[in-house]
């Protein structure tokens, strides 16, 4: 089979199964129906699994079994679907469009989206908990990865960065936090998973999560510019009108594009002593490098 | 010594220890300033500590010294914590006062309290994690306690319920997610930081956290009314005005008050099988029961 094609087959189903794992997890339960639909609302039907993917291809590094990998995927996943729901609200960057449809607290009220944010945050923690390979160092290492030392302190940078001048190390360090943690989470969780690693092992797979997360995030500037409305399923051009920096403003286009094969590189490079096994992960980072939306 | 005195020392000797926890874990890191501080405003420095003093009086019962019980102590704190930062947000209760200072958003801004809120509820399950006694059981247990089908999940019932007329059982229906979840979490994560309980002592200690946490409750419907924003710190008047049912609004202020004492009959009968050893859980009920802010 074509490469491109076996990955998108991979791709998809993975895609497929962690739905199916999160529509288990999010199955309606007694109470606050409202909450329970603005959940589902905000976790299925959408999104590109970007995160759940990374996990599985981790934990194929790893020979983990795809059964042995759904919590963690789930996780990071509902982590993910939570930051988005808070990002959104009108206290943040106030956006009513994303994945093509309008925000949660556009569709559900602003209460309501909060507290939907905050039970998927605890849902993530159960899932994980209640998963094949659970362990508390999963836990502390998925926590620690949303916390102030990570996602949600990458956001409180973004938010005081509008309308300040960052320079590229400080904006690197932003991404590091905001998007790069999470990402580095889910190649982790995923490879623990399966057969321990050596610290080497370890090591490698943390250089090729750190370059993955940033160029995921450059190509997100790059979108953001390039893209439409329409093919991002979000609003285009936000980061400008909000004079957020970003690589792009910083750097200018043909500058973010250099980055990002320079980033599949290193990428590429990191994965090179797991030989074939790392393949999924490569194809991943590949398919990262290349998005359009 | 007098045993109302031996427990005023025991109970500040703990939530003084909880406090040293909760400090050495907000210890300022280098990143999100206005983030850290904000989340140390809404942690340190203040509130009852009920939650924690619950997990150190479970611990006792289960022969668990005090440090084994640190983590799940500072957990339960954090969740609470977190949740009375995203409840006196403008979209939810929109109040102004906590503890006798301003809320988090007043002192913050609403996008540095909905982060900050988000980043201490990750910290809880950090917290708990790395705890001396941690286990994936834990965590699990303190997901569910504060999620959909728990804390949040009341929240949003409590949300739908202004201006509807409850009755009593859809009250306290309410009641046992929105407060009751974390306490009883609270209680049963103290006991399992010690030796294993019997399938039928565990039966007892969740009979008396149900009981416990629906005083608990009970006492603040009845605060609402009686006491003075001064003497609570937060705003009082708040549930009527707000059209809110209220144990209070629903069967009035004496069978509010006969209702507290029949549920500290229900804790203290829970506790009988266990002897002396339930002092301290029986001491915090009774100290519940009798709260005057």
């Amino acid at each position: 089979m074509d490469p491109d094609v076996a990955f998108a087959v991979w791709s998809g189903e993975r895609a497929q199964r962690v739905e199916g794992v999160l529509e288990r997890l999010l199955a309606p339960a007694a109470g606050a129906r409202e909450l329970h639909e603005a959940m589902r609302y905000a976790v299925l039907g959408g999104g590109k699994r970007v995160r759940a993917l990374l996990a599985y291809a981790s934990g194929e590094l790893c020979d983990a079994e795809p059964d042995a990998v759904d919590a963690v995927a789930a996780s990071v996943e509902l982590i993910h679907a939570y930051s988005l729901v808070h990002d959104d609200l009108p206290c943040m960057d106030d956006d009513v469009l994303r994945r093509g449809n309008p925000t949660c607290h556009v569709a559900f009220g602003e209460a309501t989206a909060l507290l939907a944010g905050d039970a998927l945050q605890s849902l993530a923690f159960e899932a994980l908990a209640r998963g094949a390979r659970a362990s508390v160092a999963q836990a502390a290492l998925l926590a620690h990865a949303a916390g102030a030392s990570g996602m949600a302190g990458g956001q409180a940078i973004d938010l005081a960065s509008a309308g300040k001048r960052l320079d590229l190390a400080e904006l690197e360090q932003m991404h590091a936090l905001k998007t790069g943690a999470l990402i580095r989470a889910a190649v982790h969780l995923g490879a623990e998973c399966g057969r321990a690693l050596t610290r080497g092992e370890t090591g490698a797979l943390e250089r090729y999560a750190v370059a993955t997360g940033l160029a995921f995030q450059v190509i997100d500037d790059i979108l953001d510019v390039e893209g439409t409305t329409q093919s991002l399923g979000k609003t285009a051009g936000k980061d400008v009108r909000q004079g957020k920096p970003t690589y792009v403003s910083l750097k200018g286009l043909e500058a973010a594009r250099r980055r990002v094969e320079a980033l599949r590189g290193e990428a590429r490079d990191a994965l090179s002593p797991f030989g074939a096994r790392a393949r999924r992960l490569l194809e991943v980072s590949d398919w990262i490098s290349q998005r359009r939306h």
